[in-house]
């Protein structure tokens, strides 16, 4: 890539997330910040200068002024989930290469909308779940992989929880059903959920069961809720997601023969480590009163931060496109089966907590 | 106490755990081994000599003739949990004070004989819930305690697993019905639920429900389950327990300001040390890639392990008690809800995962 032209993106809003991005694509080796689109000229000439546009980065006042510039390859996402439809077919009819914040859609059936527009038009798309790009990530799932040292996943727990502050609980676009339907499920329990499908290599549950006492806002958006997902082996995930408590990123995968614990595991405590703790075999001394051997920490670093690390991969990926291949179905495939458990928790909630079948 | 003579005590059994306990009361300063009972002598002779019983300890080839001789002050019962209600009634009605393995009945009623009985005798009560002891443990509930640095409880999840091998599987007390009838609920799930309601102040949830797909193996023991502890106030605690899985430990307590996680909280990673980490009114930088401030570790160390500080306590209070006093009845009160919720687990189990209320 590094003879090939950057990937020019274009930011399709002014959301507080596309600065992390914008800041993502300035870092990362192979794509350049292009141009931003706002329905507001002014916040988006605001936001160009405030997030280290170059000088001659295009400014639009409308997300369809952006789509029409022939020169901008990929947009960046990060609108409603509800809006999400709208705008990434839109985007793929103009053929551009969609980086989709998530939750991707307010159901699977929308997504596979936006899928089949993607690929009838054959561009790349893939949502914005930065931790997946992280080294450590990959460091992670070395472990788990490794049939000596981990064995086969007996059961996984995922938690991410933060703690909103009143004006978020009363204001933010995450607590509103028109737009972030989906409440602390789709923006902290998307994670959550695409961990313990990490962890199961991608194999999908066979029912999804919410845990009881969910905790909705007036409007029926989710604030706190839970989660148990079951495989046919027996295996077992279990998920809790929150605004309402203290912010908590944990991830505790336990197999066979050994067990992965991570914390901070989709943001990492610092930009450029990140650490995880694994045992394997471990058993007890004599009069069963210490480890042997106890659990080790290991320190994974990284130049770039994962977010540019993500925005690295999807701009390889749309400059193979470019150069004339098919888009990789892989991160697609990776979104929808996060979004089908997804909707499956909402369904079991809404049906007094049932569990719920999953068919891919 | 120092100025008296330590507590004398008996052994009932040889159990393995046992070896484990008759050092923890060689180890604390206010306790001394003085007899040990089986219903072999010589298993009872060979206990005595590989566990550095006193010369002049007294060996029994019965329960029922350790517990006839006067001098023994109290007992260590570590029988099967089916054995509890008829050895602890017959050691309480010798007046002898009991320090009773976990889980200690096969459900609350018998367990309510066995308080009963402790109390028409006057005798000390207290189960071996061992990591209650450590100082790690007040010192995690100190934090659990912060108003400021912890605010509410708002959820927990507990685990202990371990990789029991085939022969355990096959033979060992705990996968038999007539003997330790709870399986991994009462050997590991114990632990969990105690965790869970020493966080909440020892405050009984509303309802209980299992997660589905527990494991049991062809007698219907539990292998492997999990369950939801939920209070009224939206509070939720999960847990898993499982014979079938890589050791692990873990406790991840979250609060409106805070979180606290310990690895290995049941038995520490190592004899004199054991840490845990607490993130307190945690947030992001500006670009939301690192935490502010991350989590901090804490160690705190001991001269003597948690189950010598354990038989140091019970010592001391059946001191108090030999010198005048009532028992100490916040033990038996922890015992008894702890059991409550393990007996709901398992209605849960038997009633298809329904939701169990649970009434002290």
């Amino acid at each position: 890539m590094s003879a090939e032209s950057p990937i020019r993106f274009g930011i399709l809003g002014c959301a507080e997330i596309a600065r992390k991005i914008s800041r993502a694509i300035t870092l990362a080796p192979n794509a350049t910040l292009y141009a931003v689109g706002s329905r507001s000229i002014d916040k988006a000439t605001a936001f160009a200068r405030a997030n280290n546009f170059p000088p001659n980065a295009r400014i639009y006042g409308s997300y369809d002024a952006l789509l029409d510039d022939p020169d901008v390859d990929a947009v960046y996402v990060p609108l409603p989930t509800s809006l999400h439809i709208q705008w990434a077919v839109v985007a793929a009819q103009k053929k551009k290469h969609i980086l989709l914040e998530k939750p991707v859609a307010l159901n699977v059936a929308e997504f596979d909308r936006i899928v089949e527009a993607c690929e009838s038009n054959g561009v790349q798309l893939m949502d914005g779940t930065m931790w997946m790009h992280h080294p450590r990530t990959a460091k992670m799932c070395e472990f788990l992989s490794d049939a000596n040292r981990f064995g086969q996943l007996k059961t996984i727990h995922t938690c991410f929880t933060f703690a909103a502050d009143p004006d978020f609980l009363k204001n933010d676009i995450r607590v509103k059903p028109d737009l972030d339907a989906h409440g602390a499920l789709g923006d902290a329990g998307w994670y959550c959920i695409r961990a313990i499908l990490w962890a199961n290599n991608y194999e999908l549950p066979k029912t999804v069961v919410a845990l009881r006492g969910p905790i909705l806002n007036e409007a029926g958006v989710i604030l706190s809720c839970g989660a148990s997902l079951h495989w046919e082996d027996g295996k077992v995930g279990t998920f809790h997601c929150s605004f309402l408590s203290s912010l908590t990123m944990d991830i505790t995968a336990i197999g066979t023969k050994g067990t992965l614990h991570a914390s901070g595991f989709i943001i990492p405590h610092r930009e450029k480590e990140a650490s995880f703790s694994v045992a394997s075999e471990t058993g007890f001394d004599e009069f069963v009163t210490s480890w042997v051997p106890p659990p080790s920490d290991h320190i994974v670093t990284t130049d770039l931060p994962q977010e540019a690390l993500m925005v690295t991969e999807f701009s390889s990926l749309v400059g193979i496109v470019k150069s004339g291949s098919t888009p990789e179905k892989k991160w697609p495939i990776l979104s929808r089966k996060t979004q089908l458990v997804l909707d499956a928790v909402k369904a079991s909630i809404k049906k007094g907590f049932d569990p719920i079948p999953i068919e891919y």
